[in-house]
Formats: C-alpha cells, sequence, structure tokens
C-alpha cells in the first residue's frame, strides 16, 4: 500500500507520493525560474516554500539551492541530499505528518506554494555541461544494424564488450514543449547511383528516438576514473529523452566519424527528473550479455536498469492521439553506471548536470519498437493511424509525445510526465 | 614595416604590435583569473589597466568584461568591438601615440599593468559551451584512409560535399602546459583474430593532431542556420589545438558512431586567442575543391583559410627539442566559416564561447604531417629523433609542443605561442 497523503492526488497520477521528482517552473505572475516538486495534478514551489521556512524541520540545509533557475546546484549536494529532502517532503505531505503546522494546516502557506501544473511553465532542469548519447539499446542496434547491413553483420565486433557512444550537442538539448523544427540538410537521393551527388532540401526522413537520460549529480577529476562500485552515486536522476534523428542526412553524413546535424538539430527531455530513490524498487535485470565483460563493467548487482513502461504517441495535426509502441527501460544492454564507467575509463572528467543518453529502446516484437525507422523496416512499410491516417515517417505538424511509468496505483505509481514536441516546417533558405 | 613601439618587443616575438592577442591569467600575488593581452615578453593586464582608466580615450566601452575569469563577455561584445579595443592597445603601444600619459609616460601604470609573461599563469581563454572537431584537413583525412583502407577508397564520397566532423568532449579541453594523463582503455590486440576480444591496458599508440581551434563570438538561434556570409561576423579568434588521439582505443571503438574515449581524455589549446583582424592579412586560398559544392557553403572570397606557419615538436623527457613536421593553415578544404555554415544549416544552436576544431592539418610531403600515425606510415616507419632515440608514438615523459606564427618580423610576427603538454604514465588501476 502507498502512501496515504491529506492532499488531493489522484490515484491515476504518475506523480505520487512514491516520486516527487524534481524540475524547474515559473509562472505567469513570477516568471524568474525556480524548483519545484511535482505532487498529483500540482507542484510545490520550493523556492517560496523555502521563503516560509517550510524547510526548517528537514535535517537537510537547502539554503539557496532552489531558488536557482537549474537544479545543477541541489544535485551537487549529493544523493544523502536528495534523499533527505525528497523523505522530507513525502512526510509533508503524509496523511499523518509530524509537521502538520508547516503545510498541512497552513492554508497560507499552501496557497503560496502549490500551484496547478497546468498554471506554471516548465523549463530546462538542469544546465547540461556535456551530453553524451549512447546505443545500448541492443535490440535496436540490431535492428537498424538488419536495416543498414544485413542481420549476420547487424551488431558490431565492439557492440558487447563496451556500452558504445559518442558526444552529442549539449546546446540542442531543449525541454519538453518545444517546437522541433525539421532540418534542412544534404541528402543523397540515389545512394546506389556511381556518381554520389548530394542535393540540398528539408529532411524527409524524420524520426524519433525512445530513450533515458540520466543526469549526474557529481563529476571526476580528469584522469581518474569512476569506478563501477561508486557509478551509481554519480546519478541524479532520470528523464524520458527524445533523440529526433533525421535519418536521410544521417546516411549520408555519418561515415567515418558518427552523426552530426542528423541529431543537433533538437533533442527533448521531460521536464521532471525522477530520482534514483524513487526507482529504486523498481530494479530490474537488462538484456542478458553473453560476454564476458572486462573487471571494470562487471557490475556486482545484476539488478542495474528500471522497469519503466515506456510509450511512444503520434498525434497528427488536428488528429487523434495514436499509441505506435510500448516499450521498456529494461531492453538495455549496458546500464548508466556500466556507461559512467566506460565513459571515464580514460580520464575524461564529467561535471554535474552532464547527460548521458541511454540508446534507442527497443522491444523485439512489432509495436514495441523505439523509432520510426524500425517498426516502418526501413521507412517500407506505413504505420497505421486512426482515420485512415499513415506514416513512415513524421510529417509537419505531427506531435510525438513520449510517456513513462513504474508501479501501479495500489502502492503509487512512478511517473515521468511527457517529453512532447510538434514538427514545425523547415525555414526556407534562399542564397 | 610594422609599427614601432616606444616599449620592448624583441623582433622574434610573436606577440609583436601587430598581434595582440587575448588570454586569462593570474599571479602569484593575485590569484583571480582575468583578461590580458600579450605584448613582447610581457603581458597588459586588463583589469588592472581598466582599474586605471586605461581605457578611458577607448572608442568602446568595456565595463567588466576584463575582470572576469573568461573572455565570454567580451568575446560577446562582437567583432566591432574586438577591432576597437585592439586598435586602442596598439595605440597605446606606439611609438607615437596620442594617450602618452595612460601608460608610455606613467611608471606607475606600467609597474601595476605590464607583468612579465614568465611570471604569469595561463587559464583557459574561454568558457567552452560545446566543442565540435571538423575533418577538414583533406591531406591527412587521405593519409589516414590510406592506412585504414586503401588509396582508392581513401576519402568517403560525402568528404568533398560538406566539412566532416564530429561533437567532441568540451569538459576535456585544456590550456597549455596541463600535463596529459595516458588514458587506459580496451585495445583489440590482434584484430585479425577470428573472435574479437578486447584486453585492457594503457594506450599504446597515443598521438597527436595538429589543429586550429576558432572559438565563437556570436550565435545564433535554434533553427536558424548562420549564412555563410556571415559566418566570419561569429568568429572571434584563433588558437592552436592539439587533440590527442589513442589511437589502439579508437580502432576498436569508433564504429559505428566515431571516435569517443579515444579523443575525451585531453584536447590542449594555446592560451592566446588571435583576434581575425590579426590573421587578415593573411587570408589564403585552401586546398583546391573540385566538386561543385551546394550553395550554402560557396564562399564569395576564395581567400578564407590563413597562412599560418605549424611546427609539431617532440621532447624527450631529459632530452632535447625536435622538429617533427612543419606543416601550415592553408592545408584545408573547408574554412571556418564553411564549417559554420554547414554546423548550423539543420537549425543547431551556437553560443559565446563554442570551439571549432579545424581537423588535423597535413602537408602532402614527408615532415608535414599533422599525426605521428601518418609519420610513421600506421606505427611501421619509426620517427629518428637526436641522440639515436626513436618514436612511433608518444612515451611517458616525451612533451609535444606545437607552435604557429604568420608573417616576418620586419611587419611584425603574428605568433601564437605555445600549445604545449607533457605525457604522464597510465593511472594503475584494481578491480
Amino acid at each position: 500500500m502507498g502512501l496515504k497523503s491529506w492532499f488531493q492526488i489522484p490515484k491515476s497520477s504518475g506523480f505520487s507520493l512514491a516520486n516527487i521528482p524534481f524540475g524547474i517552473i515559473s509562472t505567469s505572475s513570477s516568471s524568474t525560474p525556480r524548483a519545484a516538486v511535482a505532487i498529483g495534478d500540482h507542484c510545490l514551489d520550493l523556492k517560496a516554500f523555502h521563503a516560509q521556512n517550510g524547510f526548517s524541520a528537514c535535517s537537510q540545509q537547502v539554503n539557496d539551492v532552489f531558488s536557482q533557475s537549474t537544479l545543477n546546484a541541489f544535485a551537487a549536494l549529493g544523493r544523502p541530499a536528495h534523499r533527505a529532502v525528497r523523505k522530507y517532503i513525502q512526510d509533508i505531505f503524509r496523511d499523518d505528518t509530524p509537521h502538520g503546522s508547516i503545510l498541512k494546516d497552513n492554508q497560507d502557506a499552501q496557497k503560496t506554494c502549490l500551484l496547478r501544473q497546468d498554471e506554471v511553465r516548465m523549463h530546462m532542469p538542469m544546465q547540461i555541461g556535456d551530453y553524451t548519447d549512447f546505443y545500448a539499446g541492443k535490440n535496436h542496434a540490431f535492428n537498424l544494424g538488419c536495416i543498414l547491413r544485413d542481420p549476420k553483420n547487424a551488431l558490431q565486433p565492439n557492440y558487447t564488450h563496451l556500452p558504445v557512444g559518442y558526444h552529442g550537442r549539449a546546446s540542442s538539448v531543449v525541454v519538453s514543449g518545444t517546437p522541433v523544427i525539421r532540418p534542412n540538410g544534404q541528402v543523397l537521393e540515389d545512394p546506389k547511383a556511381e556518381v554520389k551527388k548530394p542535393v540540398f532540401k528539408p529532411c524527409q526522413r524524420l524520426d524519433i528516438e525512445v530513450e533515458l537520460g540520466a543526469f549526474l549529480c557529481k563529476g571526476n577529476q580528469m584522469g581518474q576514473p569512476i569506478p563501477i562500485s561508486e557509478a551509481e552515486d554519480s546519478i541524479f536522476g532520470i528523464v524520458l529523452l527524445n533523440d529526433w534523428s533525421a535519418r536521410d542526412i544521417q546516411a549520408w553524413e555519418y561515415v567515418p566519424l558518427g552523426p552530426f546535424n542528423a541529431k543537433n538539430f533538437a533533442s527533448t527531455v521531460s521536464p521532471w527528473i525522477v530520482l534514483m530513490d524513487a526507482l529504486e524498487p523498481f530494479r530490474s535485470e537488462g538484456i542478458k550479455n553473453d560476454t564476458e565483460l572486462l573487471p571494470y563493467l562487471q557490475e556486482r548487482n545484476p539488478k542495474s536498469v528500471f522497469d519503466i513502461r515506456l510509450q511512444f504517441e503520434l498525434i497528427p495535426e488536428g488528429g487523434k492521439p495514436n499509441v505506435v509502441s510500448n516499450t521498456n527501460g529494461k531492453d538495455l544492454l549496458f546500464s548508466f553506471p556500466q556507461m559512467l564507467a566506460h565513459h571515464t575509463i580514460g580520464g575524461c572528467p564529467m561535471n554535474v548536470g552532464d547527460m548521458l543518453g541511454s540508446g534507442t529502446i527497443s522491444g523485439t516484437d512489432t509495436g514495441t519498437e523505439g523509432a520510426m525507422i524500425e517498426q516502418t523496416k526501413g521507412g517500407k512499410e506505413a504505420i497505421k493511424l486512426e482515420g485512415g491516417i499513415e506514416r513512415k515517417f513524421l510529417q509537419d505538424g505531427d506531435t510525438v509525445v513520449l510517456r513513462g511509468v513504474c508501479g501501479n496505483e495500489e502502492d503509487g505509481l512512478i511517473g515521468f510526465g511527457e517529453c512532447r514536441g510538434t514538427i514545425m516546417p523547415a525555414p526556407k533558405l534562399f542564397f
């Protein structure tokens, strides 16, 4: 049985008392971005709460971390601090709260600090120093390898030995709701032509990628790897990540140094960071790896990924929402701690606020693909939507919503909210 | 004839009155990093100079930009401001300065503001948001393609159509003089073995890459490309860049998403940013591109790269300096404006402080290679150094110094100073 609250939290809400995710909000009456936690259909303005001495009974000193415009300073306090604050906020909202005078029985404080979510604007939760995108969704990597090469050589020889990844573009990471402008770029229309001559046009194969993103709360000095046994201490929390991808631009540009303009026009994250402690009950084993890993990648606890039900919904302009696929956070070959241990094994310095992307998460069955290129078999078979609408890739006006949730209503759902973006037409350029 | 100065500037100095490069310094007596310009063997502390009303006769308001710990705020003022400030500092140091009372005839100001370069510590000149490394050194790309594949397929079909690039790791960019710790990592010792089984060890093929780095002084909104005609306005200045590379780690990890741990353990930049105006007299045509470029990459002025004499020097521990190669900034197929136009054509947002790397700059002759792997033909032929010492790749204790200079002593040399790093042993790790 989940925690009971004196506050009205709809049973179907992903922001139950078992969750308490952190984000950055602003309101029309107070446009300065500041920290909040989501609770049911509301959020608690932590800056206002702190100003009202709301944290006076909390074991953790929070000073001014919640009045800042990102969560970096709060994240930097470390996991014991996050745990103490989350636990305290749960205590504040519990039916049998020992701190009733602070919020439960304090109408003034409720008025000042509790805001309806539909009345706040969400901002990027953290300032990202560097963003790295991995490729640990083995089923996705295999599906893509089959499309680009063949099933026998779908995965490269290194694939099961290390979490393959590449450096992404931090400046292009945006928060849910930000419009996504279709990129223009170089495209090779006839890859089989003897003379390879690209044309310039708007991307015709605009795709999504269902991923999870992990934000770091702790870094390392250059040259000093983070051991895998300590890697989890460096992870602040998890968000949904849609790594929008221009497949036609990617196919032409990506040899030999990897994806570039195909990926750097936008990557969208959900606004509420779900803390690692909230995910603890949902630890799971990932995809089994038959390769014996080198010691620096070996985990003591094989349950190092999370059972998060993920959903990809597509809404054509003026049309109805269609669930295109359902996948799960378990479908990863490597965990975030493994990614972090690998990322730093050569000495690469990480900083608070850095983000790691998991790579696209796909299942093995039809309807569990984390990218349209997989479900359409490389753009050959259309996805059928309500009202006779079909899609191979995204059209202008399409809205994509990713969702993620753990657990059940009985114990309280742990939801990630939405990761949403609408496709805007490519700009018309004149030279 | 160059400008004459009342101040003692050695003729052989790259920091002539024609240069005036900007950097960030601190001193033992004042450890707060702040801005300075290099002049001969000295530098002018711009924070102290400003505090003494040194800029009182300058047409450009500088406010507090020079008391900050990076040059980002100064860069953000834009190219007309950089031009005005550089010209003003040249005026201050000219023999026939119209502002003699400010420094020339002011012993107190000289004592406070003029510091010997060997008494200051240099810091990272800018805070880098994102770092992108291109691959525009065609001779290097060809040489490497011959080593990895064969001369017929050395360059990929996209190579001459667009500046190939990838996102680098901003957090690993360090200033000249920072020790470089040899990375550990996964290496495939026998690439021809049927079963590919990597081992964990310190990198055995540690290499350098001679590059130029461009810092941006202007960004763009997401979705709004920077037209090539305006791209040069976004470039603040140029530094030397050594993109240290772990070739054995790279060979195993880089498919299919590009270099990762092979490049993110350190990249070193020279500390003094040479402004675009200082380089103007050295505009040159780059490597001729026989491919007809798409309009967004076409430049009006074909002289869009710079005649910078580049040198790679290797100093074994306790040994003598050896010039390993001499190359030139002209040996690029694409210019920085072309790189920037391409980088943003799909809408990627750039910010002040972002850095673009040119890619390794190699000539076509022996002794002009910008990386050891080229000169040693893939690690097969040793480079012979003084005292019977040989190197295929770098050993612990080796020091690498890159240098760059434009022009002649008569008109005043435009030097980049040093880009230096010494290799430290890989950390011993226990699991």
